[in-house]
């Protein structure tokens, strides 16, 4: 018996590295004033029909009930932001704008098995809606990158793509003519983007076939996507992550245009310097996505970004920094800092009351459950990681106390070794 | 746009609660040295169909992919047990015994809907692994309560109902006789073990009807059900429970037997002294499932608990100081704790720099992302619940440190402004 493929066994180690990954996350949303959310794994399939569009639908796995197969169908999460908008939209008006929130849910896409992709992954979502300034397109991008630096990366190590589908969004409508002559609608503009997505991983003949319809080539398309111009609407934007000392993250680069419909205005991805990788996080505005959620009865800016543990995994893992830093943790995160050490099994119970003792004053204690020798026991300890062991043996009421890095040794009454153990 | 029925959003208040209850699981099994591990969501059908029996098959959610109706079916994982089993027997030689080890995984079970059941729950579950002695029962038992007491929770508010598989087993064998002559099997043991389980809920009638094949009633089940004469299994788990100073939380109760197959031995159930609730938590012995996982290859003692947070959130809003400390708790997890006021919008570069600098240095920091009035601005912290603003105004280089709660303020120098703040 096995996982399924593209499911994870978090055996002990593994899901201390996952751990890091999750609380690390957590402390810098927070540190940014970022309140968390969480939402149900599983969704009405509907929601992700409706607004998710791209390939993420194909993507979807479903959720049936075996008592019930006739019921209305669920789908996993594939990500974040349908049931952010859901949330958000029935209940705006109990939330102070801006409202700066995140979320750190596993999400689920039947996805091809490749590097850097798994059928379930994590997710940090971090998002700011309420508020349509610049400033906050610029906390948003400035919390993505204090997150990564917080994994001991640096700018060497990566950089924010940072582009605008407002930008590609005029050059659409001052360079584009219908073939047909009819008006340019939205699904055309769509249809653009996701054309102007693909330029870059496409041929020159392939790209020139795809745009004909709108009476444009790859050539002008390349040659804009090559222009590192700030648009007025990013130049704010720089100017407030400068001001924060972040300006070495940030580069304009016209070739990101993001995948999903939802998008509206800024759009950004974050790559390594090296671009081994695929994107370590991606995301952008999309104003009009909470109108569409609710019928139009909430209108409100927004904009967020997603951020998978899979390549920012692998990335640590090959930053040797990084690496050292998360070694570090790992160390610290041992299972068992005191290990008591029962030399004279007929003291068990006296031992059984002092480790409750320790437990109740926050130790992380450990100790044999069964008589074993006395030196199996510090191999034991030792094994766990203990940093120190409490014998309870001949000098009882009084207890060596052996820091076992050291092996420097001290008598300790039992009156006093809870509170000298500090 | 609505949740399916029995799936919950986690609004900011709501999700803070949850993680409320998992910090604390995790804190209090990390203090007794357990280590924590996880698995997929998403597992094989087959995994359930074999192992879970009872009730749960019944509940499972099935799991498909648009992209590929055809493949091998999925489930939701609705109890993590035969997860850890599989993984155990999957590397069983690469750790050391006991094994201890805990999770908090969500599980999904297609319940009907009704007060502490919910179809999406998260449920802690401690295991020890490798240990056959009833000192790891009473390590179990122990880490279940000081979890709960960690609530906040006393011996006036929750008992472990302590019961053993083998004493009912004994009490079948001794005097159960098939009306058909045959001999007794596996199969008519759990059909008695699910009789017994029912027998308090039932009526006697029923009861009797349902024991008359195996020549046994109503009455000779509840006579023994009402004993609390400990067993030779149960005394020294007992002993060392008490040992811990943990024996007014056990109590001896045959009426527990627990639904589920793959239980052997030591069974228990959790409740609320006025037993107004479900079961806040329940578990026992399962020293046959490895081998059964395993084809036999892996053989190991084990035994675990779960329990889910539906439950104990419904406990912890009805008992005063359990409510007292949650609310304590969520007090100090406000969003921001200091807020940086720009009087001159002027000096707003000066101001990200300095927002940058107190968040880098571990402070959780907000301030206006666009300019507005400083009435308006303390109006903001006070809602994010800050306790301190920082304004930037007039006295630059220096700053006005206001602490909310006092309205007591001090001038502060920008070079020694992070520092100061401790």
């Amino acid at each position: 018996m096995q996982t399924l493929p593209g499911f994870r066994d978090f055996f002990p180690d593994d899901c201390a590295r996952r751990n890091y990954i999750l609380d690390t996350w957590r402390a810098v949303a927070r540190r940014y004033g970022f309140t968390e959310y969480d939402g149900p794994v599983v969704e009405s399939l509907a929601l992700y029909e409706k607004k998710s569009g791209g390939e993420l639908v194909g993507q979807l796995f479903t959720v049936g009930a075996v008592a019930d197969p006739g019921a209305a169908k669920g789908a996993l999460r594939p990500e974040m932001t349908p049931t952010l908008a859901r949330m958000v939209a029935a209940r705006e008006r109990d939330f102070k704008k801006p409202m700066k929130w995140f979320s750190v849910p596993s999400c689920f896409r039947h996805e091809r098995q490749q590097r850097g992709r798994l059928r379930e992954f994590y997710q940090l979502n971090v998002d700011i809606l309420g508020e349509a300034s610049p400033a906050a397109d610029a906390e948003l991008i400035a919390v993505l990158v204090d997150t990564l630096r917080a994994f001991a990366l640096t700018e060497r190590d990566f950089v924010v793509r940072l582009s605008s589908r407002t930008a590609w969004q005029q050059f659409f409508i001052q360079n584009a003519k219908r073939a047909d002559g009819a008006a340019l609608t939205a699904e055309d503009e769509y249809e653009f983007f996701q054309i102007v997505d693909k330029a870059e991983r496409s041929s020159p003949e392939k790209t020139d076939a795809a745009l004909a319809k709108f009476g444009l080539n790859a050539a002008q398309v390349l040659a804009f996507m090559r222009s590192k111009e700030p648009t007025a609407e990013l130049a704010p934007i720089l100017a407030d992550l400068a001001a924060r000392g972040l300006g070495a993250f940030v580069e304009v680069d016209y070739a990101i245009v993001r995948g999903l419909a939802y998008y509206t205005g800024v759009v950004f991805e974050v790559f390594d310097r090296a671009k081994t990788e695929r994107a370590l996080a991606g995301g952008g505005r999309y104003d009009g996505l909470l109108a569409l959620m609710s019928d139009g009865k909430v209108n409100m800016p927004a904009l967020g970004f997603g951020m998978g543990d899979v390549v920012l995994a692998n990335m640590i893992a090959d930053t040797p920094a990084a690496k050292a830093q998360l070694e570090a943790w790992l160390a610290r995160e041992r299972s068992c800092e005191v290990y008591v050490v029962i030399a004279k099994e007929e003291l068990r119970p006296q031992a059984l009351a002092l480790v409750q003792e320790l437990r109740e004053a926050g130790h992380r204690v450990d100790f044999p459950l069964t008589s074993a020798k006395v030196g199996k026991q510090f191999q034991n300890a030792e094994n766990l990681g203990a940093r120190r062991a409490v014998v309870i043996g001949e000098e009882w009421p009084q207890m060596k106390v052996k820091t076992l890095a050291t092996r420097e040794e001290v008598l300790i009454a039992r009156e006093n070794l809870v509170s000298q153990l500090g």
